[in-house]
């Protein structure tokens, strides 16, 4: 099994990455993996100080889905999914996704960003589905990036970036993108 | 057979139009399909001078692909498709397509852009690829909506625009990305 397989590129595969605390508890958030070479089972990531890192830190696999559901996104970008968004727990899979992955993590600079390397060691295509491409859909996970930023630095220029991003959503998205967007927009009041 | 069988939603779903003019040459050109009921078979599309509004204005049926390659999205934006690009002229099919759809188009607004009511009549879905979501891809899509409008009204802020979406591809991008910004970048020079 390699990368390509379950949906991966080379550059940077945004996914939601799953952990599990020492305590058992289930965190969710939106992560970058970094891929050179698609056809190999090796990837990158970088992880700031978060409950996923910590996690990893504390020996926990690194457990991807591949899901296209906005709402998921948000929340987990904000907050994490409680275990009722799931469809199973071992593997991790939350409701909708279209495949999950298991990655070992080993950590190769300690550092904020931390660097990681990331080893594929199990995973499975769910389902499959087809979509066109909406834009509503690109912006929110564009605004994502920068809502998550803003509430860390609370840097203004950013709201500027969130607001081009709103429009998109709300011109091209569907009502799954708009709620999602009601739920980011609540989170940087 | 509805909307939504074919991977549409509500909302804009952006797609490649193909039309054919009188004389037969093929026309290929990303435009957005408004869906308001993906349940349904009725969509609309607002089209500007181009050659896919003469086209349909002159009796083409208006074809669509789903498709996720960047090389043919930022091709179609700036020229068309050679027929070399094709899998199927009769449907056309785009090689790499997911799906293809034919819609009856009804002009109702006659405006620029102009107002048409689009019915689905025929449709297959030819494969379904998964992928993790990419801002890379996502980026250049948004690039290739300013980059036409700047080439119709020169308005220099779309450069401001353009440069953001560039440094996500480069940032993000898988290579195939990465050779279409390359071609984006070399039609607005």
């Amino acid at each position: 099994m390699k990368l390509a397989d379950l949906g991966f590129t080379d550059g940077i595969n945004e996914i939601i990455a799953i952990t599990f605390s020492k305590d058992g508890k289930v965190n969710t958030a939106p992560i970058g993996i970094i891929v050179e070479d698609a056809d190999s089972k090796f990837a990158k990531a970088r992880l700031y100080h978060s409950h996923t890192r910590r996690n990893v830190e504390t020996g926990s696999k690194l457990w991807v889905n591949i899901i296209y559901d906005p709402i998921v996104w948000t929340i987990s970008a904000f907050e994490d999914l409680s275990e009722d968004w799931f469809e199973s727990l071992n593997p991790p899979i939350i409701r909708g996704s279209l495949a999950w992955c298991e990655f070992e993590c080993e950590k190769v600079k300690d550092d904020n960003p931390a660097g990681f390397k990331l080893k594929l060691i199990d995973g499975a295509i769910l389902r499959k589905e087809l979509r066109t491409v909406n834009r509503g859909f690109n912006a929110l996970i564009e605004a994502l990036v920068h809502a998550t930023r803003y509430i860390m630095n609370r840097d203004s220029s950013l709201l500027r970036k969130i607001d081009e991003c709103r429009s998109i959503v709300e011109k091209c998205g569907s009502r799954r993108e708009k709620k999602a967007l009601k739920i980011l927009l609540d989170h940087i009041r």
